[in-house]
């Protein structure tokens, strides 16, 4: 059985949405989908704000209860069928996310055991046939096929395949 | 550069001493290194104790702090200068652990970056040349090669290589 080794945010979880809720509630203005275009939240906030809005990802509750980014949780739970799953996030970088990233997985894909969850940095120590993820630096040192999954960050980046849904995922995978 | 993976519970950790020190504070019994030999600790306690031995892994702090297998932090110093190492650890299982076993690295092992840390489950997920552990059934379907690293519960097991101390690691790798 080939497996699949897939990321969380931006690819299961629904990381910008968190920066944009949080950028709004603390400076009164709502970042869209269309300013990101191609860049990284970090890059079109105000250059005063730009530190503020760095430490999100290193603050108690920024990746607690996520929202889930659409059709992933019904494409996953069918690839699991035919693939062996596994959830790989490069959570060390931020140890605040640890019991939360683990408790989201547990609620919002309860099919996969807590055997197949990975928390790591370097994706190269993933065994695993695919990886899904929003990072192609990821794939570079990765022993098997990168699958590029469209995030406003990396619109403009060559990679093949990549994918701009799960919708997309069911076609290449099932 | 070959790829080193490093188990944490009795490889460079000292779990069975924290099993020693809790049931001794609870029950006023020193256990043995002699009585856990061939034997997991729950398996030597009084069978009316073993129920709550168990849920010490589940217990907030069981793994902070713990002891430093001898000789691990100067051997694994001197293994990173030939090899690419990564900790890899079946923390899955305790989410309790997460941040204790984190900053616990961060302590003994500060040569190690955040990037080669994995916490994990089923580690036919990782990707080395090499994994250290003292469970052989995380060999089975690892696809390097498992060095055994002696602890009581395994001595009676049949696995080549193995390894009785970090100098056998020295003598092995370096």
């Amino acid at each position: 059985m080939k497996r699949i080794a897939i990321d969380m945010d931006e690819v299961i979880a629904d990381a910008n949405l968190r920066f944009m809720d949080w950028y709004e509630r603390d400076f009164g203005r709502r970042i869209t989908l269309q300013e990101i275009h191609g860049k990284f939240f970090r890059e079109v906030v105000s250059p005063e704000h730009r530190e503020h809005t760095i430490k999100y990802l290193h603050t108690e509750g920024f990746f607690k209860d996520m929202a889930v980014i659409k059709d992933s949780q019904e494409v996953v739970y069918e690839l699991s069928k035919k693939y062996e799953i596994f959830i790989t996030t490069a959570a060390m970088e931020f140890p605040t996310s640890f019991i939360h990233k683990y408790e989201w997985l547990k609620q919002h894909f309860p099919f996969i055991p807590w055997t197949h969850m990975v928390f790591c940095g370097d994706k190269s120590i993933i065994h695993a046939d695919y990886l899904i993820d929003d990072h192609s630096r990821h794939f570079k040192r990765f022993s098997g096929q990168g699958i590029l999954f469209t995030s406003p960050h990396n619109v403009h980046e060559d990679w093949n395949p990549r994918v701009n849904s799960w919708k997309d995922v069911a076609d290449l995978l099932l």
